[in-house]
This record gives C-alpha cells, structure tokens and sequence, in this order.
C-alpha cells in the first residue's frame, strides 16, 4: 500500500484528468499533505497526472496506491477503472454518468478486489449525502429523498424567478457567470439530475437503478409566467429529483421541475447551491445543503474520499494542534435600554459607546415615560469594550433596569 | 470479533442503559438485523443490557464484540469505556458530557488499543455532524462552526416568537410536548449546547477543547419584547454554537442567544430541530439539518456507527433489494391553460377532469379576451389519468395553446 522514503511512509495517488475539478485536485492535495500526513500517518504524493496529450495510464497505475478519475465519460473510463481495481488499486471518482450506466459492474469489481470505490463527488459536489445515505443512515430504512442536484438549473430558476426573465436570458446569465457549460443541454434537460439520482436511489434502496430508469424532464419549457403565477400562490419553483418507495415491493426514481410550499426544507435553497432531504420514519428527515459544484468544492469532496481510502475512519486522530482558546472576540450586539423619558438620554448613551469604541449602527427610540426604550444595533466590536460600555451605561440614572443585550450574527450567506 | 452459530456469524452488542435512546436502540437492533446482515455479512444481537437495577458489566462485557454506552454521565460511564477498550472492544456512544471532559483520555485509548470509538448521537441527533467532519472534511481546512445543537432551547424560542409567551411559559408548553426535562438547566442555561460546541471544536480544529474553556450564555434572561424588536428589524433569535479560528494561532469556543439575518442557512430552523453550519474556504459552506434529539432518532446515529464498527463502510454492499421501479405515481398539478375569452370554458375543462377522476384544489380565471387563462392546482392524483386529461384538453377548440403543466410537492414539514 505505500513506499518507504526515509521516515515517512508516502501513499501514491494517480490523478486521470485535469480539467477543472482534476486542477484542483492537483492544487489542494499537496496543501493539505501534511494535516493528511497528521491524521493518517501517511504521506500523499500525486504520483502521476494523466492528461489527454500527456502521460501513460499503465505508468501512473503502476506507481499509484490509489487511482483518482477525473476524466468524466464512460469510455475509457470505464476500462481504467476496471484494470486499476484488477492490479488491487482503490479508486476515488466524481464520474457521475459512468456509475448511473456500469455502477453494479463497478462496485461488483470492487468488492471481488477488496479495494474501495469512493464517489462523493460524483452526486452533490461536497454535500456529503453518499457518505450519509451509505453510512450515517446503514441502520434506517428510507421512505424518501429529494433533491435538488443540479446548480445550473438551480440557478437558472433562481434568476427568473427574481429577474422575470425568460429561461433563454438566464441561461445566458449563467454561461456568463460559469454557471452552465456552452453546451447545457445535459444540465437543463434533466440529465445530470436524473443520473445523479440512479446513484442515491441505488444507494437509498439497494436496488440497482440504471440512468435509463429514471423518468426526467428539464426546465427549457417553463415561462416566466409561470414563475408569476406561483408567486401568487406563495410557491417556489425547483428540478426536484425524487427517489421514493412506492408501495411494499416497488419504487420510482424521476425528475422534474416542481412548486414547493415555503415550508419545505428545499424551497430556501437558492443560486447555483444544492441540496437533498433524506426522509425515514425513525429519523424524520435530514437536509443537507451547500455549493452544488465547482473545481475546489468538487475537489475537496474527492480529497475526503482518498483520506477515508488511506485509513479506514476508525478512530479520532490525536490532537495534534495547540490552537490558544480566547474567549475576548469580536461581536455585533443588539443593545436594549429601558430609559427615563427626559432629554440628553441618548446622548450619555451615545458618549459612552464612543468612549469605548463602539460604533452603532441603527437605532430606535420607542415609547414615552415609564415605557420609554432605547433599541440599538452596534457595529461588530471587541466583546469586552462592549461589556466595559455595558458597565457604564448600567451605572447611569436615566436607566430604569439594567440594560439587555444579546449577540447578533452580521455574516449573510448565498 | 464474531461467533459462529450455524452458518451465521454474530457481532454482538452490548448495551449499557435502558432509558430513552437505549430502549429505542434495543427495539431498533432487531427489527434491523436482516438489512445489516446483508451490507455487513455479519448478524448483530444484542448480547446483553445494563440498567441500573438489573446485569453485569462484567459479564456483558465478556460476551461483547462491540459496547453501545447509553447510560450518561461521566461516572460509571468512564470506567465501563476505558475497560471495554482494553479488553479489545469497539465503542459506540452518545455521551456527550463524558466526551466534553475526558475525550483526549478515551480516544487515546482507542487508539492505543486499535478499537473503534464513534459517538455521532452525542452531538446533534440525526444530524452526521461528527461523521461529515471526521471523514468527508477531511480535507477541507475548516474556519468556522455555527450550530443550533440543543432542541430544547430552541423550540422555546421558535415558541416565544410564534406567540409572543414569555421563557417560563414557552418552557412549561416544551415540558408538555417532551422537549424539555423535568430540570431544565443543562439545556436551557447553555451547557448542553457547550459540551457538544466542545466536541466539534475538537474534531474541526484539532485542539483538545474541555467544556469549562467554553464560554456559554443560556436563553433564560430573553425577553419577549427581544423578540417583538427584533420582528421588527427582520431578525430571529436562536441559540448558537460558534467554533472559530480567531488569528492564525488562537479559536474561540462559544454558546449565546444570537440575532440572525433572514439569509442565514440557521435562521430557518424552527422548532426541536438541530442544524450546523460548517465554513471553509475551499467548501464555501454545508449545512446540514434535521430533528435533534428524540429516542429513535438518537437511536437510529448510534446503530450506524454500530454498522461501521461492524465493516470498515470501504465499498457498495451489492444490490440485494429488488424493488421494481414504477414510472406511473401519485402527484399533484399546476395547471396552465391559455383558453378563449368565452361562456363555458371553465365547464369544457372542470368536465374532463372530473371524467379522469382529477379533483381541483384552485381555480384562477386572469386576463381578458387574448389574454385569459385559467390557473389550477389539482390534488394528488395518478400521473397517467392526469395526461389522459391534458390530452383531452389540448384538443378542445377554446385552447388557444398547449396546456402547459407542472408538479406541485405537497408534503408539509417541521
């Protein structure tokens, strides 16, 4: 399983492809080589690259412990993964198609080989449902996922529900953001989607499930008015891919563009991000979310499965870090102030945050006599100014119960 | 680490404590047996139980491949998982205040000894927080962790903005419906929150994290009218765990009350649900959600970590299911029709639904004369007697238009 250097025991990894996500792949993985070195005691070290002009798979095989395919398509895809597996080597892949059309003939192999098959990135970039539906949910038996697996189309409902545009304008837009490939029409035609959930529902009910067996439809034909109307109905638009039981003895997998109540876990979920709720009587429903594709997410979801191929995850590494604990950092507050109803009340307020550096950012006065309030929202600060400032502002006499503040999040998300 | 009986080799199990989780583990164990002997090749049984008036460590322990701890607390609990470990045992636990105090002690020993030790059900339920950031981040340098980890506090506070009820009797309405104890003040004073913010400090950081170097607040000082201000400001109230690196060199570990922007992936969670939030750059960020705590949701974490105690999840178990995959199931409709400006248009279209058994939930009827449609959704109904009718209405004479139709997902969640 891996060579001998001097101290350090190296673990060979071969790289197939380099195009976005395998670039990244070679960039992330020599950054992380040593926590990867912490955890697992071994050394990664990119034993070859093959390239479409550059490079001799039967060399890079020979030289790797582990095969990262990243080349997409099933031929020779395919082949590769069958003769790495065959000379005894784990396999990492983010090759959706290939596992939607050979996945049987490929996990077959890999368990005739005692080798491992790893394929997080292959489905929902690094929203880890493969991991979780294989083993975090091993011991539950699952009625249902939904997801929304594909960014592009994602992103391209997003924008015509927020622009009114046509789906031909925001397609556009996301070819110009590096949302959609020059050619989309596997992504907006539901074909990406619809090989995606082959893999969860093969995973989710243990039943094989070709891409062919997936009934799907894509987004080209939906109008802006369309979007209006369900605005109207209070409902948000999707490509949902479902892979459901049907029934004791049957199921269907399929996708297609669906309205959502604004209660579903899915229906916030916005932009080119993805995400999937996996429901099972015992545990509810579990949703995760996060970007839906890009060479370093897509990457990074690969890097995790090589990790897990060097060691299998058994035990929690040894703290190897020393990071100090601080407790004095840097907050936004809400401030609420019950106040005497007199003049130069805000001003004492206000020289007292100055005094302390406090910067605020909003502020209300409410109410009159013995209701009179002051509510305030303050810049992010050093905690213990603001405390100090608190202190201060306590010891007044304009106030007429000790001052409350509680803590607010400042960052915004996708 | 298996028996042989017959043909079947057994993993056997150990349970130590009979309370919530535990009972719903052991009810679960059986009823699950048959699918974890498919993926594992081995049968699990439950080799014996520990309550507090009933068994035998001991002798449990003797007759144990693998120990489930569900007793709680830090002594005996302690000594049970330092011993089982050293006699050669896998562990699983959910014991959340015992790894807060004397994890560095227990997962050196599970290392030393070459055992497993996994604990997913002491953090956030169903939520695979522990697994995502022991195996699927591995790879990722992590910046920041937000969570909503306890249940209790926060269905109180989705209670208090909901309906304006102060902390007392927001608290008594979640002692009602089981959310809360009997004593509240590990849940509601914030320590609950900060033993498990210490456990994911730890793995996401890799710096040994005590819950006393955890700073936390509670929600027992938050006022209703907090919550009528910040409705007003557009934020929500929730309790979050925060692990952060601060500088290069130094993390913070924090639990309080915070303010959050609608935007926020957190701000939705509502209600005895848990939610995390991971941050880094390479990722951007996952967030993953689901019930927090409840007896077969803990249950169901702890049984997969039993599973990956069994096998080493290193590849796809073979496709054993056969569930047959159906293309014809149940759905519920948008329907847009583009319809002559006449006298018994909505007749024409009502009939032929109603011959194809489809039963209408709304009607619109919008615009004038080359303009007007009629806008419906229709209740769930089988897909292939849904197209009966849009074939049927596509060949009526008043279409000005193909009819243009589009799912509706019905469920309702948290």
């Amino acid at each position: 399983m891996s060579q001998e250097e001097g101290e350090v025991s190296v673990f060979r990894v071969g790289l197939l492809g380099h195009g976005t996500v395998g670039a990244a792949f070679a960039t992330l993985l020599p950054v992380q080589a040593d926590r990867i070195q912490r955890i697992t005691g071994l050394r990664p070290e990119l034993s070859g690259v093959l390239t479409r002009s550059r490079g001799s798979f039967e060399e890079i095989l020979e030289h790797s412990d582990l095969i990262v395919e990243l080349i997409g398509g099933i031929d020779p895809a395919r082949d590769y993964l069958l003769r790495a597996m065959r000379a005894g080597k784990h396999i990492v892949t983010a090759n959706k198609q290939l596992l939607a059309h050979h996945g049987e003939e490929l996990w077959d192999e890999a368990r005739v080989q005692g080798v491992q098959l790893r394929f997080e990135g292959a489905v929902a970039g690094v929203v880890p449902v493969i991991r979780v539906l294989q083993e975090s949910l091993a011991g539950a038996t699952i009625d249902r996922v939904r997801g929304i697996v594909n960014g592009t189309t994602n992103f391209i409902l997003t924008e015509m529900a927020r622009t009114g545009a046509t789906f031909e304008v925001a397609l556009a837009e996301a070819q110009r953001l590096g949302y959609a490939e020059a050619d989309p029409s596997d992504d907006v035609g539901g074909r990406d989607a619809a090989a995606k959930m082959a893999i969860i529902a093969r995973l989710a009910f243990g039943t094989p499930v070709h891409i062919d067996q997936v009934a799907y439809e894509g987004i080209e034909q939906i109008q802006p008015d369309d979007l209006e109307y369900a605005r109207d109905l209070g409902l948000g638009l999707k490509l949902i891919g479902t892979a459901e039981r049907v029934g004791a003895t049957a199921m269907s997998v399929r996708v297609y563009p669906a309205f959502l109540y604004p209660g579903h876990p899915l229906a916030s979920i916005n932009g080119p991000f993805n995400a999937v709720t996996v429901e099972s009587e015992a545990i509810t429903e579990i949703t995760m979310s996060g970007p839906g594709a890009g060479g370093p997410q897509t990457a990074s979801a690969v890097l995790g499965d090589v990790i897990s191929a060097m060691i299998p995850p058994a035990s929690t590494p040894p703290a190897t870090e020393t990071l100090e604990i601080v407790h004095d950092v840097v907050s936004s507050f809400y401030l609420h102030l019950e106040v005497a109803d007199e003049p130069g009340v805000l001003a004492s307020v206000a020289q007292i945050l100055a005094l302390q550096d406090v910067s605020v950012k909003s502020v209300v006065q409410k109410g009159m006599r013995d209701q009179a309030r002051l509510v305030m929202v303050v810049h992010p600060v050093l905690e213990s100014r603001f405390e100090a400032a608190m202190e201060l502002i306590a010891g007044l006499d304009i106030m007429r119960a000790p001052p409350r503040a509680i803590r607010v999040l400042e960052e915004e998300f996708g």
